[in-house]
């Protein structure tokens, strides 16, 4: 397996298209939530959990248990922008994510969002144990926060 | 097995949400395709091709081959729709379908829709011979149009 | 201006198409969102503020502010479900939903959500007041909860 | 304004998520047209008409007109694709574009699409001619093909 990066966290461009926007002018609320899941998938195969096994025997799939999302300011067609994600607790049988949308780092916050997930066997439904491999690469994070 | 109706045809209200709408203050050229989704699956449902059989195995999976779509007239926000579904041919292993979206039956056409399916094997993949029920009832369907 | 309804609340079904859905067999974590707004677009019509307004001179724009929502049990292809919507808050520049997404009135809930709007003047992008006739309406609805 | 580059065509990787995906665990018609769109917007913005124009004064809006789209395999999650697009014909009040996604460049074609766009008044919702820029540049594409 690949060695897993320093820190559990990635920052990427996202770019707003007309499909993003709606009558209001502005992004939709429910698109910024896509270009976070774009994020927190590219961020998932960066710690080794490629989007491929997800629906294979392979692994166990990630599935989303709660979001809270802050709407701070409106992005708008056009307009480039970075997300800032971050792995920041590991429990045993979830994981949580948080996220900021932003003009570029170190800029104004346009959107705030925080995920847990849980590893889900898709056969019977059911959660499962998180993978050690993350626990044991970044102790801090596990039960804490 | 339910009846088959009459005609193989369907007409449905939709509405315009704001997650219809772009930037542009209108209709987003792809809503009108999860529109139109909407009414083929009513559509199917009502000639006994039920969407909860369409990923089990006691069916195979209809599956888009082909779109054309003509977009004749802008639809907006709150905007009360109606679709006319209709199938209108039955090949060996597709079927064809055409739909117009209307403000109301018999006014101006705001989208015209015509789609192509086939019936796949989610398993393998493959295209799958068409039920012969459809052809039996619609003989005048059948190879022609 | 039509007269408010008893209480400021509204049952509405929902089915859920293959758009709805992803690799995973199950709903799509985004798609629930875009069945709350169509509830909640419904329930704001419902409590005479329509779509249409929503744009235009006549009215100010409810913006989405924050969501919070917890998936419980997962929605599959094909499921007729239902979304209990209701307003439960109304603020000086803000209003507060509740909402529950169930396979029937009674019966286990599969999404939970809470979701702050602010009125917007489109132009100028700031909060503005809300409307003062639903807190004449539901005054026990007035900065409590 | 920045000078047109030799030839109106660009090729763009496009990845798979979950929300692309759907029941039959593949890659959804509608969200093909989702990915069309995003490199079709980029090659607007490799030929100089940045998307943040399209609902400015600066400039009309392109609208899409007409789609043709084949859908030939089927992807899935998780996919590293291309899709190359070309501008391939010119006229007075129109402009046609061809797309081809592919698993990388002469790899066998996933899908087939052409699209005829129409620049619009966003105010008075007419069509407007095109900018002349294009036709200069590309004096093979007027009318032709």
């Amino acid at each position: 397996m690949p060695e897993l990066p320093e820190s559990p966290e990635l920052t990427l461009p996202v770019k707003v298209y007309f499909y993003d926007t709606d009558a209001g002018g502005v992004v939709h609320n429910v698109a910024y939530l896509r270009m976070i899941e774009q994020v927190r998938s590219d961020l998932a195969e960066h710690l080794n959990w490629p989007l491929g096994d997800m629906v294979s025997e392979r692994s166990d799939c990630p599935v989303v248990y709660r979001t809270e999302i802050d709407y701070v300011r409106a992005a708008k067609l056009g307009d480039d922008l970075v997300i800032e994600a971050k792995l920041v607790k590991i429990e045993r049988v979830r994981m949580t994510f948080e996220f900021r949308m932003l003009r570029r780092p170190g800029d104004e916050v346009i959107v705030k969002c925080r995920q847990i997930l849980v590893p889900v066997d898709l056969q019977s439904g059911r959660p499962r144990p998180m993978p050690t491999h993350w626990a044991e690469k970044w102790p801090e994070l596990v039960g804490s926060r």
